[in-house]
């Protein structure tokens, strides 16, 4: 027998995020997406008719088409749904107005999130299902510490998925002392709304994503930190990164330096990651791929237009693996991940089938 | 003795059509900007300061610095500014605000605009420079109609200005029976808030720009009518336009086909576009390139990238000069206008100095 | 019982358009490729090898990954190959090289072929399934008059594909008289060696591609037009195009404005698209897609990056339907076609799937 | 009275790096262009058929048109090319053609190359005017050594330009220990024959570029070590980089992370950068720009497109300085260098005014 679905709402569903999160639930096989909320202007509207953009086109980005089973429901408005019979609620609000709407959800049913509101509340867990899945024990505190029913989980900065999922074997393998890490981040990371202008981009590189850098860092290590009395400590390693906008559509690229505590050769470091199958395997996630890093040894590789839709968007690939020879022991790498997917609505989904399978919604 | 420049005020003067204009007016032979207004939000600071965009980023686009001159100017609140003291305002204003703006200021001084405001009132003409300098007495009826003591003189939609100024030498010479018109406009040309969204134009084209089509094909009539009786009586040509966007930073490529009332040769419409001198040829008009027309003998030319500045950036290259057999006498080519500089900015400046000369401001 | 499938070769096997070939043919239901063939520098190489390019990397474009099934195959020297066992050859050699090796291919086996060699030759038919599956019939004429145990099928040129399949069922049911048509070209058209330079379409549009329209005029023509006594005579209709190349990966889009026979609204003229069912209606092909034409409601669609895929990248997607005034009776509209899979590798393999069909391979 | 010019000739004249020699020379005060060389293929023709492509483009490149000067010059065949009469030779050709061809007129006068083929022999300096002018000095050497009237004097490879620039001020105010850098190349780089193809960047980053990492790394440690016996003694810091391939026209970013000697603060590094005047300051250089380094306090600079035609193209352009807290001492800063200017034609043309400056021309 089929067990029954979760009643899911999404809310912030008309943004890029929000889109990619219902992409994700199309056909979920354990989530039913039962009703969509976003800001007034979209209430009462049907979600297709709520799309609709000046000028007569639609704001939908993801794909070429939102998913037919999703066009036909009333968008409520975000400010005042209430999350009665849902077992759970998807969070892509933009702004200011995300942490007191998940708070006030929060009370009442588990929210899954993918903005930065709670993020770095020292009761609030960053899980990536393969990374630190025991981290989500920490919802539990939460949930008694503020009295809530639910609890608020967010996942990571899209930046930091790739970064974060590459070091956990490295790590484990053979230490993690010091990252340095330039991004060549896509387009879509920053939305529709006002998004990056073409005008900034085309022939172009922008150095600089406002608060990008702070929370590569600061969320890096507390994912790959330990959790203990009821709170993660974070992982000691330094992380020093500069981010920058070029004109990809989706795919962040990643070029990484990383001092290691133990010796590794370039192949060590590529079986480490490639056999990998990180801490969740017990758990049968329907998102999750069927390898978490590719490695590849073409030099070409990993390429964002080639590459991020490896493993539906959920494999972080990896090239260019050699020596660093600047430390005593030192591997430099780049990465690719899906921003959009394994990085936002994806990776939400993600989370939310791991919170089910360990029996936290 | 050098004449006393004229004062003049550019309201708008944040966005990118105002930055434009603002270029054109640096070290200006005849115009010296003494006052800048724009939005509430930036009134009473520095315009070096008001550009500065959040997260400490400059909002100037059009060039690597603003003029040095302009950067501590004061800006004023468009919606409460005085043009007292001025000869002239130049209007640059977004939206819907721009009309009851600009009206306001005509009542009082001459204003050039960049808007559609009053683009198509009958009593407003839309003059090119060399193409229909004559136009500009329409002025004077308007002045006398409205009972103002200045008036408004909009400059064409950028996508008009490469398009009529083409279509002038032809029609001078072979008349002008019908046109078909598929551009493949920049990204400059929807400016910066919102602009056109990266997320659209990496690997893609945008087959629609709303409103522009119209545009076109109503200003490109009016432009190369006759004016008689205190109105314009539109040429009677047919135009029809596709207007696509792509990605391209600034220049409009077009895409013509015209089918002449009299037999001309390839070689004939090349000779005619380029010996073209205009019909303002008298005026000594500082932002006039040497030529209004260049015409290209390699037929991988014009580009956008390469020909966008020709004249500096007043100048209208054409290339790919074909004979149209499908018509008993025909054409086809392809043009590349500059459209925040022909098509804005400068443009602008350009009438003003007309309008100058022409002993109108 | 499953019928055994063709034993097929693919001659040109490395370039753009014999990725291409390959991809449409990785599982195919009733052609099993069977041997490579490409340039002397391949020869003797396992074709995974043979793509391996200077500096490690992989020549490999069309998808992350060469299909798995044709890594191993040893790549043949195409000057030399013999197609004795195989039931057909498809063929997507470069340059002057085609056509000498094509004949003498096409004395042993039928070629189907994605290259310009034989386009033009009046025993040769241009067939796209949908359009004109009926002239199919010219190449046992082919066959005799040469006195060849095969032929040679062309396909035509990847802009001719989108342009002739929208004509078709306008010219059914309204009568085509003249067509203008400016296209807005992807670069992989030009293949990877040496293909379009990055240098040349960033930030800039090139408004010529040599020969194309004079392809895609004879083409259209020669498509549309009716076979009879051996030859194909050409539909009377005018043509005119002008090409340009952007930035866009795959996938042509084409402006286009049509004068008609018959008067037709706009949405009759979407109906005629819509509700066209084709030609080869009768036959079960695999590569065909559900429509052939898709048509959009929504102004800014199609675009390339978000409608080249539609039906496998077989369908045409059309949208911006509005009626052409300046013909008594006309229509315009934009298109987007897949130039590599409709327009090139897919769109062979369809026409070889139709020349099973039709018993003729 | 004016000196007499020096007459030059350039060979590899028709490539992307000779077009940049070109548009350096043209109108210069010291040298004149009097011969012009490059393949078989070109020679015999006026400079501007030999630019002449198939299709009847042109091949110039770097600017709109090719300077008139040059446009009647008969291009000489590089292969048999004799420099009698010059005072000076400019190499910029392709590939393993390189060594042999400048050794042979080495022999006979200085050469001048933008090319790597001596950049690494002992006897061979990698001079950039403002950093290392001293190094100049082992020409002498070289030349009395390999018995040579001239020799060679090769710039460094464009992305080591801009790095071995912003650190030369660093490593004399604070010591540089270790470097790390991630660039993000513009596609001119890679000249336009192969040249990057744009199906390998619209929508993408390569993240290779075959031999460059060792370039950079090598080069930069020579440029800053110290002459002593007729070698250079490489500087002892380490260096380790990425580098991958934007879709950018013109400039190169590096984002670099440097490990100091001494204590240094933001503000004290973007002083010794922003006050640095090289250590050509007392020769003047034509080529030359105001300021070798501009530093931006502006977080979204430099940006390629609006800061590659600093200082004409010769100055390095760097942002967002931060301290580099993973070290004792260190900094992290983005620069931008124009790769074909500064760091190919404009730069070999400063070399030759710097040795002609101090008499070794």
């Amino acid at each position: 027998m089929t067990p029954e679905k979760i009643p899911v709402g999404v809310v912030g569903a008309t943004g890029l995020a929000g889109q990619q999160l219902l992409l994700a639930l199309a056909d979920h096989p354990r989530f039913e997406v039962r009703r969509l909320a976003a800001s007034a202007r979209s209430a009462g509207k049907a979600y297709a008719e709520a799309l609709r953009a000046e000028g007569g086109g639609s704001r939908w980005t993801a794909s070429p088409h939102p998913p037919a089973a999703f066009a036909g429901l009333t968008v409520e408005d975000a400010a005042s749904f209430d999350p009665e019979g849902l077992g759970l609620v998807f969070s892509a609000v933009d702004g200011d107005a995300a942490r007191p709407l998940e708070e006030r959800l929060a009370r009442l049913v588990p929210v899954v999130s993918t903005t930065s509101a709670f993020r770095y509340d020292e009761d609030v867990p960053l899980v990536i299902p393969p990374v630190n899945p025991d981290h989500a024990d920490l919802l539990e505190f939460q949930r008694r510490r503020r009295g809530w029913k639910g609890f608020v989980a967010p996942i990571p900065n899209c930046t930091t998925t790739g970064l974060a999922t590459t070091l956990a074997p490295l790590d484990r393998a053979f230490g993690v002392k010091r990252v340095w890490m330039t991004s060549l981040q896509a387009v879509s990371g920053a939305g529709r709304s006002p998004g990056v202008v073409a005008l900034d981009v085309v022939d172009n590189v922008v150095p600089y994503i406002p608060r990008e850098e702070e929370k590569v860092e600061r969320e890096t290590r507390k994912i790959l930190g330990r959790l203990a009395e009821g709170r993660v400590a974070e992982h000691a390693m330094g992380i020093s990164c500069t981010c920058t906008r070029v004109s990809v559509l989706d795919g962040h690229t990643e070029s990484v330096f990383v001092e290691l505590e133990r010796p590794a050769s370039p192949g060590e470091v590529a079986e480490a990651m490639q056999s990998w199958r990180g801490a969740a395997e017990g758990f049968d996630l329907p998102s999750a791929p069927k390898r978490w890093i590719e490695v590849h040894d073409d030099p070409y590789r990993p390429q964002p237009r080639l590459d991020r839709e490896a493993g539906g968007g959920m494999t972080t690939s990896v090239g260019r693996i050699r020596a660093e020879r600047l430390f005593d022991s030192g591997v430099k790498y780049v990465l690719v991940s899906h921003n959009t997917k394994a990085g936002a609505g994806k990776g939400a989904v993600l989370l939310a089938e791991l919170l089910l399978a360990r029996g936290q919604i």
